[in-house]
């Protein structure tokens, strides 16, 4: 897709949904857990039963990760998407092995940057949905957009 | 470390700095982006340098799974860290290959759960500094605590 978007294609309400799902194995959630969540109920099915997970979970880090990966690949903003701040984040339900999780974003606001003449603020809501669509995931972030003209 | 804290132990005011620091990569950096936020300025040295980030830079989402390693380190809550959200994250300066990564935690506030009468709902901010004190992220998450004696 070689159409970037400029801070002035994005208004409220303008929608993006990943291209695919992603789907999430047993080895991806251990591996990320052994480099960077080494919890239990990450890392071992066994410890994941027994736990508040009922079965081994992935890290909500892996989880806002796999949301980057499926963002960039369906969001194309010119010189790329430069995070300006998360406002939310909510695990709503765990991982498990074998899900495949989608996204559906949604530009909620922009304003110019002040701070950053040539670029505006864009903030968006996403909502991430496993196979059975429940949601698993939602956050608010804010990201920058050049503008074409800037002034 | 064999003293795991219960809801009980928590209070505002309670601090837990990282037991060591977190070097970075180049090769880290560029390993996660690939599989993560596959962008240039994650992915490459020259066109980092012609970004926005003047330079290879760490996605901020790597940086965000660094901040958990050493939170989980440093943070012993029994059961493990369950994640209940983030209320905010900012990532103020560009984390740059051999970079040292060091945080400072506090906890804010805490509070009984309504959905879950075992648990406490614990949050903190942490503070992230690279090698020069410099601070490159800061964040406000929550997590839930057990009760070490459950009503």
């Amino acid at each position: 897709m070689s159409n970037e978007l400029y801070f002035e294609d994005l208004h409220p309400g303008l929608k993006f949904n990943s291209s695919r799902s992603y789907k999430v194995t047993a080895e991806e959630i251990k591996e990320f857990a052994e480099r960077y969540d080494p919890q239990p109920f990450h890392l071992d099915e066994a410890a994941g039963e027994s736990s508040f997970f009922k079965g081994l979970a992935a890290s909500g880090w892996l989880t806002a990760a796999i949301v980057m990966r499926l963002r960039v690949e369906s969001i194309h903003i010119a010189g790329g998407m430069i995070g300006a701040g998360v406002e939310e984040i909510r695990w709503t339900q765990p991982v498990r092995p074998g899900d495949s999780l989608r996204t559906e974003a949604e530009i909620l606001n922009v304003r110019h940057s002040a701070s950053r003449p040539a670029f505006g603020v864009v903030r968006s809501r996403t909502l991430v949905f496993n196979q059975r669509d429940e949601i698993i995931m939602r956050s608010v972030v804010n990201f920058l957009a050049p503008l074409r003209h800037p002034a």
